[in-house]
């Protein structure tokens, strides 16, 4: 029996091999043109206690921004997508929301100027991974702290302190966007006008979690990964194909190949084979495929971390705070004594000492929570409570398995019941799962262009 | 950052290449013991054109057979279990389905004579590619042919003529167990009394394809596979453990989760790492740890296609047939000429001649029936229609994603629609998911119960 698929995989090694000899490293921002850098030149203290000792963050826009600044939309991003939500004259790819952003449009912007960035921890431009820690003029690689859909947020805040932006329109997102645009509201809940989330979630799902668990598994099982320093080898394409076949699953949903793919082979004609043979199956290698050199695996190990994390609840909220400021002050201390004043990044140690010292009474306490469903629910109220004065647009697709449609309705009755008066919560019935909000262009479209634009 | 799940991969392949130093080879069916074995000493022809010169079948049975050998159910199992589905004497270990057989249980063995049989293509005790070719004495590996579902059913009912069993009181099975329930009674419909399918299907859905396609990826990227060819090497644990945990996610459901494990950490004062770190992970881990060495690589593979190809329509049924008619014809004449007597095994090209021997205007029409959802479903009804004079109990659980629901619904609408008077279908709320076949004895036994006892 032949084996293309397995051959393939041996024969882009020897490929990215050969690409080696002498020739320039692999840069995966190399396919994003024509963004901005915000540069931060300050250290950022992360959630869990790491510090990034500056960071950059590509940004495009589009649209007018007005004399007073209170126009701007912040568009948050999916997981690996770059900033580059819609063509224009630096680049003139279509982007990921072509059809949603332009005159007249669902973001119209005639009236809006929209800012999008690419997450920190990403690799389209902005500081991850794979970018030079200036400690060692190397990749971070592994290196890099665990950051959270939080840290993402307050960088993009420091970037719109920089703009002179006070208070945004709206902050906007879907998927892992749409964590993002109520965790904006959270933190700066003074700074954001309205809050669109899209097929997104205010905490994690096991079953969400399980989805990208296993996509870091496979990635890491490539014996490309190497931990995480393969900046001057052969990446893990291998790994990455199989980690988006995985996703592919989880981004599209059952109606849609029913009706696409059905149960047709690739070439009827021939004896049924162990590689691609259904073209459901020629269709998720075709998806690894295109992806596999696309992205930075580290990036994909990172920011899916970031999301299995997020939780809007009240404690959890209050743990990272409690951290943040122990954090804080540790640092401090360390600049102002031992640690000399150009050493941003602190020993790792002194690090882990801060991160870890939560109180076994708090931890207890945390547990007992955890085995109550209605005490998290009241607990995730709470911490939904900071958005209570801004209209929010919640919506969910019947048919998305990663975000279920019931933790968009979550969101929506948290909201409703700590007194948020104008929360608008939509279901669509999309064929299309969790990309819907990629391809509906018009039921999507519609509804953020409603909230964006109605008068309260 | 420590990556201890990566760095336990690497310690198993260690320990595993010690162990090779003189020892025995591996034998995936020594952890089983206590079977029978049906041996079936002529070749037998798979629906694909392959051939197997012999074949053994593994087989448990379980309360007394009466006189006239009219009291005899066969028990189907799932993609990997064993036909250790009971403890009895001759190994006492509990079986997959312990609680549902015994005395006054599910299944009456005061009443009933069970046989549950390790299908062909397995690695306990069965024929499949973890056995020796005849050929060359060595393991067949992905030199074994393509099975079907079909193929798995015929070589079962080659063992009920040789033990003059002549019809089954009841062919029972739950997911793929539930697939060759149905495909013995479209097969062989005089032989068996009732049907039992349970969380199964008619046929196999793109969504599920892409499951098991996924799984297949990564157990087959694994370099340690070498094309199938591992029985005397290390053989491919990570892509297994890896395929488990992709398989765990759909054989588990959401709602068991956020109940078990919800957002919980397996150690809350540690900082979050990439490896397991929330319990859901912790739970997938061990789910791949405990199978990565239980069930035979390659078993997986051509198992899990024989899913994959599964539709009872009466188009495929029809293309098999001819199909089977042809290989048999050609066989026949290649064994009064050219080939010699006791070659079994006829070339490999002459069979890939009649495989692929299906005519263009054939493919064509079924190129176009499967644009068509109505023309499929009436395809599929035609298909039912054999079983329509045999009762049959269909039962789904809501919260299944790999069989969902809708498509125990479709068998059993499609057997009402044919004209089966006595077609019995359930739902289940049951928050377990696939697995739940596996866990709720009394709301699955009392199904299964009375269905096999009702008088008709």
């Amino acid at each position: 029996m032949a084996f293309p698929c397995v051959d393939q995989l041996e024969q882009r090694t020897q490929k990215l091999l050969q690409s080696f000899d002498g020739g320039p490293e692999p840069s995966y921002s190399n396919p994003i043109s024509g963004y901005s850098l915000y540069q931060h030149n300050e250290p950022f203290l992360l959630d869990h206690g790491g510090i990034l000792p500056k960071f950059e963050i590509a940004y495009e826009s589009w649209g007018e921004l007005n004399a007073d600044k209170s126009n701007v939309i912040l568009l948050h991003t999916g997981l690996s997508a770059s900033s580059h939500a819609k063509s224009h004259p630096a680049n003139i790819a279509p982007g990921w929301w072509e059809k949603f952003i332009g005159p007249g449009l669902a973001i119209d912007t005639n009236r809006f100027h929209v800012i999008c960035t690419n997450v920190i921890g990403g690799c389209y431009g902005s500081t991850g991974p794979s970018s030079i820690d200036p400690k060692d003029n190397k990749p971070y690689a592994t290196r890099f702290p665990i950051i959270t859909i939080f840290d993402m947020v307050r960088a993009q805040f420091e970037m719109l302190s920089s703009m002179g932006i006070q208070k945004l329109h709206a902050s906007v997102g879907a998927s892992m966007g749409g964590m993002q645009s109520l965790a904006a509201a959270l933190l700066f809940k003074e700074r954001v006008g309205k809050v669109i989330s899209i097929s997104a979630a205010a905490r994690s799902h096991p079953y969400s979690i399980a989805l990208r668990f296993t996509q870091r598994q496979v990635l890491m099982a490539d014996p490309n990964w190497n931990k995480g320093f393969y900046y001057d080898k052969v990446p893990p394409h291998s790994g990455m194909k199989l980690a988006r076949e995985i996703a592919t699953i989880s981004y599209r949903s059952g109606p849609e190949w029913e009706q696409r793919f059905g149960r047709k082979r690739a070439q009827p004609s021939t004896t049924p084979s162990l590689c691609a043979d259904f073209l459901i199956e020629t269709y998720l290698d075709h998806q690894g495929e295109r992806f596999c050199l696309q992205y930075d695996p580290n990036s994909l190990l990172y920011v899916s971390k970031a999301m299995d994390m997020f939780d809007l609840s009240a404690s959890t909220s209050a743990e990272t705070a409690i951290r943040r400021a122990r954090n804080t002050l540790r640092l401090q201390e360390g600049k102002g004594s031992s640690a000399p004043e150009n050493a941003a990044t602190p020993p790792e140690e002194q690090v882990a000492a801060c991160v870890t010292a939560t109180p076994a009474a708090e931890l207890k306490a945390k547990e007992e929570l955890q085995d109550d469903p209605k005490a998290q629910l009241n607990d995730l109220k709470q911490g939904l409570s900071t958005v209570k004065d801004i209209p929010t647009l919640v919506l969910g697709i019947q048919s998305d398995i990663l975000f279920p449609v019931w933790q968009q309705k979550e969101v929506a009755d948290c909201l409703r019941e700590t007194g948020n008066k104008s929360v608008t919560y939509y279901e669509l019935d999309s064929m299309y799962g969790h990309d819907a909000f990629l391809l509906e262009v018009v039921n999507v479209g519609s509804a953020v262009k409603g909230h964006l634009e109605l008068k309260e």
